[in-house]
């Protein structure tokens, strides 16, 4: 039945080698939740798409998904390095411009604006990358899920769980979000309080600084060109 | 090098088809963090596993894992129907006896509990569940993650991340479970306060309350068989 079908709200993930797996599990656990959708699993090439040691299989090659209502990106510590595959910013570019949402989580949002779909938008990102949002024309939002328009992101790995309620919360209503809430039984109660910089004890933030100001220029450099590849790419 | 492939400490998941996959992506996102580990992800039959729409590929069949230090056991919607799979029991029961820690996730302690681990134990489960323990002689504890000695168990599904940080506490210590934390973004901030029955608003409670009630006499009577079989084939 075609047509059935073609009333169902399409949810497209566009997942790639290397994510962050959480970035986009958890946000497909709530929203594959969603009455009367159907939730699409897309990769560059298809097939298998390896990420922190899983496998994820049978994801669909995403030049052949035709269109979406919500894409989804999630992101890794590789997504500066995805940002400089035009074939797939422009696959992104070409389904979130039909899509009704356009969405991501962590550094999800880098590779939405190097698909030029930021530009003079609020998004958030990895607390430790959103400094770079700015090279793609983006404004970075500090919020853990942020909302521009009909752009909805959400901040590092683990807030891609509250960007899923308030993404089913949007389309699906709030009481089917805090139903599925309670489903997940999704009460945090994290046994430290370390999750952003300014929670974080002094020496685990140092401990961690230490590592980003390693890998942070290449990413910028990364950044960079990719941002000059939409320059060249993106129709004006 | 075998002699440095034994030093390191392994890492089970022992999934199957029908899991709630949040179950085991959350864990294992934190705790493949954890420095000088192997994380291997096991199935019944190995290969291809479904769930919640998703294939995770390359597992290997449980029966060909020879030991692990940490076995953890995801649950799902069907956990008291995979409960009655002897074979799995038989293997997920050897395995937890040369581990140093035995772990479950939501319904995963049903799991165990028909493993015939949970013997007069305290132990954590999804809270739609819980009440299913008592018929493999565990004893619930609703706490988000409980511990009793080896055993370290999370409620439902999301609970899973707290467990993890908790493991990764243990085992890797405060200052890596905090910068794993901060790492991977964990302040959650739900935009609902609906994540257990004595926070969800009434008209939500009712209405998973009537779902529950539909599906709950079948999931007593599989664990009754379940528990049954333990008596059957577990040794004394």
């Amino acid at each position: 039945m075609p047509q059935e079908a073609d009333t169902k709200f399409r949810i497209l993930f566009a997942i790639y080698p290397g994510m962050t797996h959480l970035d986009f599990t958890g946000p497909h656990q709530f929203l594959s939740r969603l009455p009367g959708s159907d939730t699409i699993v897309a990769s560059p090439a298809g097939g298998n798409v390896e990420a922190d040691g899983l496998t994820f299989g049978n994801t669909v090659r995403i030049a052949d998904v035709r269109s979406c209502d919500l894409i989804c990106v999630p992101g890794g510590t590789n997504a500066t390095k995805v940002a400089l595959d035009p074939e797939f910013m422009r696959e992104i570019r070409r389904l979130a411009q039909g899509a009704k949402y356009v969405t991501s989580v962590c550094t999800g949002s880098l590779i939405l604006g190097a698909a030029g779909l930021l530009k003079g938008r609020r998004a958030a990102c990895h607390w430790a990358y959103a400094e770079l949002l700015p090279i793609f024309g983006a404004i970075h939002d500090p919020a853990r899920v942020a909302r521009d328009g009909n752009i909805i992101t959400g901040g590092g790995v683990t807030a891609g769980i509250d960007f899923g309620l308030t993404v089913l919360a949007e389309i699906g209503g709030e009481t089917l979000a805090q139903t599925v809430q309670l489903g997940l039984e999704y009460a945090p109660a994290p046994p430290f309080d370390s999750g952003r910089p300014d929670l974080a004890p002094p020496h685990v933030r140092a401990r961690y600084e230490t590592l980003r100001q390693a890998w942070l220029p290449e990413r910028r450099a990364d950044a960079e060109r990719a941002a000059a590849l939409i320059l060249a790419t993106a129709p004006a």
